[in-house]
């Protein structure tokens, strides 16, 4: 199955990838029916802290795993998980959030090509992410590193980047199944959350690359799920992700989130990282020895390790070469796609070269660019702001990252260079201190002294326009009396050239909030229950997450979720259905016109949305299900078609353990963001099979009668 | 126990009460001794549907029982509980909801006092009220007839009208035992409350009721909680009721709330009501022949529908004189205390009888004065405002509040009227259909045709004056339009000439809001859970009620909880309390000063709130935990004097199953309003115990260490 002139060109070059080789790898059951059960619970276990463990007596070789999606972090040594950014030079690309807020899945496969390529280059068969966990709170320390808050889209730009990574030969692996929604009480934490919530919106869009991209793992989350750690949960491992979904991948645990590894092995969880340790393999086999684990469900686990090693080994490419250079570029530009223009007040942006400019903030010297934790790269290039200054630009630093404390000399030297030029550009947001994984937000408020800066710069400048870098959401005080606002996120290592061409509108925004950013924290739908007490979270707001709560509470918000402005500006019009009338296994169809009504090249996200009707289960105002982004030259228009299923018009029916689509009117919405609707249509849904009731003795007869069965 | 004179007496005077006499009851243990299990059984369902069943073998009495508390509603006939309006003819009190917005423990008890002596008037034992319900959402149709969204305020109040109601001789029914919060699927359905907000919100009242007040009788709920019907659970009717808080009275079904009797028996309901069936009775006779019940608990439970007897009989006044018109009085007297002014720019009120008025209002003639459904009265005296306009007072009709649609020759009498006068007021409000038991409401806002009435007096009249009549909140989308608003709630057939006291200052407004009125529907707390689907109403929003909601969202409301004006002002200062630290089984005071520093005699509602500190549990930014109403001259001064213990400070922790103090710095607050607060001060509480937390063999260490008792 596998050359002998390619095992040999591998060993060669990596002899971290293939410990042994042989030249062609057998039939894996056969290959099992020759491993004793010592062997097996050895291969259960890693071989150290990112390798799968070889069996030399078979030949059997070890392949490598390391943390992504941002960029390759991989380590040469086995200890240094702790000293976290200790790793190979590489690319830092824009984080997880920056990208989903392009809402371009085309974006998200290319940047899964080029870490995959990278991967090959290095000799890492599986890349770790990446991560699809809802952004239930804006406080969660590691929503950098995760889409969205709304299933779909998390679900669209996670296939994408899967089917980008796999496309060449390198494995990715999704993460953390499931329920892993915040950083306290992480390793020991229960996340109680009702079976509807959990699949119509934690599971979906795990469900959704499982199914459309077929990563080759899955990754358990640390924490438990209605009492049961991920890592022992048969109904997630098993039921769920494998029976249901069809999922006919790998389960690895995060690092160090095994407890009983019998259980777990018995549940569904097939590998156990890091490796290095006994403890696991010994609970194997004395799990087996008493008979409390069969050796055809350790075969089980086993098969699925090997399958693993034995895709990596073959998908290997020798001759990938890593161009940190071109790379690099790459990230620039996903940085450029991916920034949401928040507000831009008489077009004071894009700025032309002949004014004169004060770049304020520390950030320009030592930029903020991407989150802490498992995901940090070690940039081998960083464009910083000042190197990329144009020349009508000069810069001060304006405030210490390193403070929350206003430094009144920096602060002057920025007011009065502010003062002095025709617009104010300060860079400003979180400090990595501020979010990382391990640790959750407590405020969404930016450090005082950069609020106080900017509410200073304002004060003597009406064209300050405010960069910001950062992985969640934060309340803007100063809002309304700056100019422009640009969300840059996290956006990776090409950040100072793109923030500059985004400036100077050398590139046009087009990003869209992937999540809302709230007026305040207390406004949030899980704020009585984030992060919990006494280690259990309820997530009481159910399916109510983002903007399914805001919509549903009619509450204002900073900017909704979707939301984003561009230099040039789009109208919509002439939105169409193909039919009124639909039932299941019946397609949709909706096309819309799009036209860049504006002076310059852009690119528009069009947004479909569907309003379900009322019925017995309460439901979102409206949920996105589907979304496009298209780029038109000044006066182009471009014909958007969608397409919906009865799934898309669905909510999960606990009654019937299912996603169901009731009998009535719905609303197709098409918008510009979750609160821009600009096009409507309805269509009428008949579902196949009523819903069942639950009559008992003492159901009233309005009940019986209400039934539509009757 | 009871004189052969007093029986001849009673019996004379009232057959229906007593249907056999003794000369003396006998011991009751020995009367059950004499009973057959036949003639037990018998005894506890009712004879028919107002009175206990009597045993003409044994010369057991029967009593009557008789709606409540806004007034008697005492039907002769058996049958007519449907034609629910066919009672004799008695005086109608404000509901409970006006009750409440007195905040006057003093005034509730006086009430009771009245409402007791017309029960012995008309040969009543027990009158089956208050409803001491939370007010969970504003939707609850039966929402006017429970006291507050706040347990202490639902507790003071219910507690003063009991000890008003026994005072009599008359014994007190408390209702709907427990979490009895709408009327959707009210026979039926299940609310699922946790056990922390189950006893900390919604069975706090009826605990302080039942250990202040002692009431005859509890009335157990229709719905099940937590999946036990409440006239099956065992848990509310005997662990928390009686074991935990000590209740030794009688536990009756809500009328047809029984589902298996026998069942019910051994839970701890006592007495089926109403009685007249066998069906129940069987139930018993065959459970005691199964063996799944058995005599002694029978025995109990004829024991407490005995001693109820009993102690009706023994406690009759038979000279008690039902006073109607003084009585009639009295709810007029009670109405003005009741009343909370919301609004009123530039002091429009009080109006002066110089000035000419244009009073509009269907409700002028017909009016909004009580709810409907079992609660409700047959007037013997109703007091118009048409019957009491002063002499610059005309009126017109302005809308036909049968309808929801403006009627344009109404409306424009009406704006017509206003324009030509020097003010307008209009009497507007909810229809007898908007509210109602067995219905909740599905909106809060005001017929159609009101509110444009409303919308164009305002255009043409600027003090335009709007007098609300309803039961529960509504919105005012002409709220800034107005120059004054004044809530009258639901007051009861002195409605009249208790509207034209206030509106011309003989009477000063003294009424609180006892609950929230929300800026709208949407943000309610119980938004995304009330009515509940499928039957089952989970109280997610925990013990977050009311304005423990809202100032915890930091929400905007239409107006706060505690919120109402007063024609006079008043000042507070000079707060004390008596100790900065304070422990188990000590007693804080608390004191300050209130001033009337306007020109009128006024009175004043001081509110105290108690703000926690944060610990492992959320909990509400500041509850109220006492109140004290206190009338002042112009100029007059008053010390007014609170006492807080542990409990006070206490909420209910799951893991010991029982109110706790956590040691902290606990913030005193008293105000106006619970948006309102004008004065502070400092206690901290030191625990005896510390809270124990559950730690694991996965605690982490991080847990180990921060708990307390290391």
């Amino acid at each position: 199955m596998l050359s002998l002139t390619k095992i040999t060109a591998i060993r060669k070059k990596y002899p971290a990838l293939l410990l042994n080789g042989r030249n062609t790898m057998v039939n894996l059951n056969e290959l099992i029916q020759q491993l004793t059960l010592e062997e097996k619970a050895e291969l259960l276990t890693g071989g150290d802290f990112w390798h799968t463990r070889a069996i030399e007596r078979l030949e059997i070789p070890a392949i490598m795993m390391s943390d992504g999606p941002s960029g390759l972090r991989k380590q040469e040594k086995e200890s240094d998980h702790l000293g976290i950014y200790g790793s190979t030079p590489a690319v830092c690309f824009p984080s997880s959030a920056a990208v989903a807020a392009s809402f371009d899945t085309a974006l998200a496969q290319k940047l899964g090509c080029v870490v995959g390529n990278e991967c090959q280059a290095e000799g890492v068969a599986l890349l770790l992410g990446p991560g699809l966990n809802i952004k239930r709170s804006p406080l969660c320390g590691r929503n950098f590193e995760y889409y969205s808050e709304d299933p779909v889209l998390a679900g669209q730009m996670g296939a994408a980047m899967v089917e980008g990574v796999q496309s060449t030969g390198t494995g990715s692996c999704i993460k953390h199944f499931a329920a892993n929604n915040q950083e306290t009480d992480r390793m020991v934490g229960d996340s109680v959350v009702d079976e509807r919530t959990l699949h119509e919106i934690y599971l979906a869009p795990f469900e959704a690359v499982v199914k459309e991209a077929r990563p080759q793992a899955v990754m358990c989350a640390y924490n438990k799920v209605n009492g049961t750690f991920c890592s022992e949960n048969g109904t997630l491992l098993t039921d769920i992700l494998r029976s249901a979904w069809g999922y006919q991948g790998m389960v690895v645990t995060d690092w160090g989130a095994v407890k009983n590894r019998a259980v777990g092995v018995r549940a569904g969880l097939d590998l156990e990282m890091p490796g290095g340790s006994r403890r696991g393999i010994q609970q194997v086999l004395d799990a087996v020895a008493a008979g409390t684990l069969t050796e055809a469900e350790v075969d089980r686990a086993v098969y699925n390790v090997l399958k693993l090693v034995q895709t990596g080994i073959e998908n290997h490419h020798p001759d990938a070469v890593f161009d940190r250079a071109a790379d690099h570029d790459f990230a620039r530009h996903i940085a450029e796609e991916c920034a949401v223009l928040l507000k831009n007040k008489d077009s004071v942006l894009p700025l032309t070269e002949e004014s004169s400019v004060a770049l304020i903030g520390d950030f320009a010297a030592a930029p903020r660019y991407q989150g802490g934790g498992s995901s940090h790269v070690n940039s081998a290039y960083i464009s910083r702001a000042v190197d990329c200054m144009p020349k009508g630009m000069s810069w001060t630093r304006g405030y210490d990252q390193g403070s929350d404390t206003s430094d009144r000399t920096l602060l002057e030297e920025a007011v009065a260079a502010a003062r002095k030029a025709d617009a104010a550009v300060i860079l400003a947001g979180l400090p990595e201190r501020y979010e990382s994984e391990g640790v959750d937000r407590t405020t969404l408020e930016m450090p005082a002294n950069q609020n106080e800066l900017i509410e200073a710069v304002s004060d003597v400048q009406p064209n300050t326009i405010v960069v910001l870098y950062n992985g969640a959401p934060i309340t803007m005080p100063w809002l309304d009396k700056v100019a422009a606002v640009l969300e840059m996120y996290l956006p990776g290592d090409g950040v100072g050239a793109a923030t500059m061409d985004l400036l100077y509108g050398k590139a046009n925004p087009s990003g869209k909030l992937p999540e809302t950013f709230p007026q305040k924290l207390a406004h949030t739908p899980s704020w009585f229950n984030f992060p919990g007490e006494n280690g259990i979270t309820e997530y009481r707001e159910g399916v109510f997450v983002g903007y399914r709560y805001y919509d549903a509470k009619e509450m204002d918000v900073l900017f909704p979720f979707g939301y984003g402005l561009s230099y040039t500006s789009f109208a919509y019009s002439n939105m169409t259905v193909d039919r009124s009338r639909m039932g299941e296994g019946e397609t949709l169809r909706v096309q819309l016109t799009v036209i860049n009504t504006g002076k310059l090249p852009g690119k528009e996200v069009v947004q479909l949305y569907v309003a379900p009707p009322a019925g017995m289960r309460r439901r979102p105002v409206r949920e996105l299900k589907s979304f496009a982004k298209v780029a038109l030259q000044p006066g182009e228009r471009r014909e958007i078609t969608f397409e919906l299923n009865a799934r898309d018009l669905a909510y999960y029916e606990p009654l019937l353990h299912d996603f169901y689509t009731p009998t009535g009117c719905y609303e197709i919405e098409v918008g510009a963001s979750s609160r821009d609707i600009r096009l409507r249509k309805e269509v009428s849904f008949t579902a196949e099979r009523p819903l069942p009731r639950m009559f008992t003795e003492y159901s009233t007869l309005a009940d019986v009668v209400s039934d539509p069965k009757d």
